[in-house]
């Protein structure tokens, strides 16, 4: 870890300020040293908490969480992040709300946020709806700031949409930092990010078009490789190419997975629907097609098993660089023999960086603590330093 | 925003200390000096919110939400109070409990509470029930608090019973006072309580006999209107008209909503079931008649139907005090051509007031707190000025 | 209550620092040391209570519930303890996370953990599988810890599984003491386990276990008695034998209530399922065979109904100790002529205790706290009588 006095003025050096009063949503919506700024905030935080000191810095104040889809990690880092600022979570179960009555978004986003510092959002089922939503949650709370209903601006943490999962890439980008030393040390590195088969159907996109939305902009070497017809949204992989020619890294995008691992010092194999197949599945659940839902997904498993060798076995791995690169999962992931038949990954490798997999993903409580933190916070290292000062303990009296 | 020393001093001179130790289940329970202590305190509490000063004045303890029936704003209002104050909010969730397996309300009462400090409870389907019950979680904390079961008396908060609506009248009265400069200028103002035609079936009648049973106290002139058979209950109509003449304004009842609305300063034009429905329907819902039920929400519907003509729309706004009265409502309302084919009201009334309902529902979170402060706390005046002395920052270190 | 320092005095010739950083899964791990400790901390934490003295040792972290099984006692005893202590919980809900997705325990105990302090767990439906799966739970948070995963190893407490119900029975053993003034007063007392007639079928075995478990030390006579063929997990009666013979009182075992309720000071009349219908029971549960458990149920029913006459009534209790045995039961009862036509107890014997019964429970939220704080904290005396030296009021500001 970085001595606590340089990560500060390193972090002063950055455009924290520019996040306040802002929304995290997309990483691409993020200058670099605002990104720059979150990771700083991040480290900052886990400093405190790895030496003791409390790092709340809200005596009251609500967080809350709207899954619109299954969660266990993100829910569980959301709770942490908000808890270790200080902030209470508050579920919006739209199931035991009234928002079924007819209410609108407009609406309901006023009605929880009177007295509300944060609102974490996971809708990633839908293609072309999460982002949406979001955005329009967005503009009611800037509609009800701007006229008086709400006495502060909740900002809005994207936790996993239909086109980014950015608490997802940030915490793996703050991982790879740890891991290889700094941010620095990640130019020139190749990184494979890749299609794996899985014996499921439906996984989002969100995930791999984070990844390379985001490593593009870091000069790595980013290998996107995936079946013909396993298409992520095409504005997404525009970007990346863009991306990565402004930052001197380079962005290869194919159908080889070989290809991928060869000399690759970061390897992330992980299963995702094709982009035709989620706007087919859209339309589908939109109208509650439900014959039609089934005969997709069995054409889909089909389609999948049609590629039961994109899999990251021990041979694989041997043709990254030295037969040592960094395995990468946002978890869980479908192993082999473990969790399903054939899977995504061997058993024995993923053993192998099963800690490391535990590591990347315990970046995540930090990154969006960062988050909440430089968005209701003008001045993050003046905040941070205080933090450190009053020297609280986290556990004791 | 009255001056923060006039507001302690207004609050100190009202029976604040009267409402110590107690529940707040019906308005009509307490004293006007006592509503006026909870609407100052209400104001203490928001004011010091807007100076950013921290008002938590519990260090521990849970308050716990009974929440018998759906519910957004207030879920979410009563979590936000709570929380402002310090408190936990733990939801008792009865599906999830052992009270199915023939425990007594008397028993999980005091299981729930042994370091509880308040328990909000929404119980509004059933007529005669909520309060019912209520009242039965009282008498067992009376009982427990007394015998030394119970080391405190946990205040409960009405969140909604088959009565009355506590929390929306008293937040909609704080509204009013904000809206028109002070509780004196409410006096000899019109305010129009009626029906409003919906296409849904069942809401219940807690608003609007919320409403007249408050604002008859107020010196204001209440107008409930309503179609023919759809009655109240009777004896809330009855003390309606009583306090109507003890306060100096005056009450009118009848079915005439032109009527109500010529010259009213204040509209509240919204649905609600006949009181001789919601019997039938409990008693339907208590034997668990389905076949009865839909029968009874056929009907219904179709006697609603016959009233489409009570909706608020331009030209009965007209009617109205230079046709600027204030139009109120707690949310959602069915809104013709937005929520619904046609509703309560018109879509361009509703645009034209729909900040201003919002603004009357951010009242509600700091009603709440000030019910649960002055029920906790002997003298809440000096509770405020010792927190606005602290003058700790709800957000910052 | 003891007073303070003699309380603190005798916390610190205790070993409370043996219980720092292990869990509290089964009371017949622990020393008669450590169980001495947590009860004397638990003491000192309700004497803190009761002096509006705040407890609070944590500034943040979370306490995570995980309920495999309906609760409510436990449930806000959980709760309370947490929120005592300066935890914030929050509940893994299984059926809201992507735990079926093929998830394993390993990795979703370190996925929720990288910022929690305690996890409690209940799972008390299958034979042979709660306290495995806590066990499968400490495993995996010791690997997270001992790799660097976990900053923190979270303490896991057992509300509840398939052989023990340490938080009920140290609750019940607190209550003894209180009321019979003592640990020492305790000695040469008669408890009367037995089992009693109950409506209701598959009772876990866990809380006559834990009972006999944890009494037979307290150098008391233990006498369990139940019907043939309604016998506990043979392991914890051996136990138990074993235990009495150490502690110098006595353990008898047969199938006579009236027996076993002759001279008792204590009778904990309490219906459960037998051993061998439980074990049928979790195959059946296992392979998800309806038809199975619905004849399963059928007969233990019937098995059950043999037995109505196993009723704790005015009779038998006049058989007791000068006919004043103190009666016990963890909640709900099942009450005859109350909650259900013919249960374990008649309504005139269960009024006569039911304050007594509610005190009873009342110890859980402080035992749970006690177990929590004694896991995390080194020194529990010198981290309360710095609480109390501190001295915030819990209530006030």
């Amino acid at each position: 870890m970085t001595d606590w006095k340089t990560l500060l003025h390193a972090l002063e050096e950055e455009a924290a300020g520019d996040l306040y009063g802002c929304d995290f949503l997309l990483t691409w919506d993020k200058t670099e040293s605002e990104l720059r700024a979150v990771w700083r905030v991040a480290e900052a935080l886990r400093s405190l908490y790895q030496r003791n000191i409390s790092a709340t810095c809200f005596r009251s104040g609500l967080a809350i969480s709207n899954f619109r889809d299954q969660s266990t990690r993100t829910r569980f880092s959301f709770a942490s992040a908000a808890n270790l600022l200080g902030l209470a979570v508050q579920e919006l179960d739209e199931a035991k709300s009234q928002i079924a009555h007819g209410e609108t978004v407009r609406e309901t986003a006023n009605m929880i946020s009177f007295l509300t510092e944060v609102i974490g959002i996971r809708d990633d089922i839908y293609l072309g709806a999460g982002h949406t939503y979001m955005c329009a949650v967005a503009a009611a709370l800037d509609d009800g700031f701007a006229n008086g209903v709400l006495p502060q601006r909740p900002a809005i943490v994207n936790l996993q949409c239909d086109i980014d999962h950015p608490t997802q890439s940030m915490a793996d980008a703050l991982w790879l930092q740890e891991h290889f030393g700094s941010l620095e040390a990640l130019r020139g590195k190749k990184l494979a990010m890749t299609w794996a088969y899985s014996p499921s159907y439906g996984k989002p996109l969100s995930v791999p078009q984070g990844i390379i939305g985001l490593m593009t902009r870091l000069g790595m070497h980013v290998h996107l490789a995936h079946p013909a017809g396993y298409d992520l949204i095409p504005d997404v992989v525009a970007r990346a190419e863009r991306q990565a020619q402004a930052s001197g890294g380079s962005f290869t995008h194919d159908h080889d997975m070989d290809g991928a691992f060869a000399e690759a010092d970061i390897v992330y194999p992980k299963s995702w629907a094709p982009y035709a197949v989620m706007e087919q599945r859209t339309q589908l659940l939109r109208t509650g097609d439900q014959a039609g839902l089934k005969a997709l997904e069995a054409a889909c498993l089909e389609q999948n098993a049609r590629h039961m060798d994109w899999t990251c076995n021990a041979a694989r791995m041997e043709r990254t660089r030295k037969g040592q690169a960094l395995y990468m999962h946002c978890l869980p992931a479908d192993i082999s023999g473990v969790s399903c038949a054939a899977g995504e990954v061997d058993a024995t490798v993923f053993e192998r960086y099963r800690l490391a997999t535990y590591k990347e993903a315990s970046a995540k409580p930090f990154i969006i603590a960062a988050m909440i933190l430089t968005s209701r916070f003008q001045d993050p290292a003046t905040c941070l330093a205080d933090l450190e000062q009053r020297g609280a303990p986290r556990t004791g009296n």
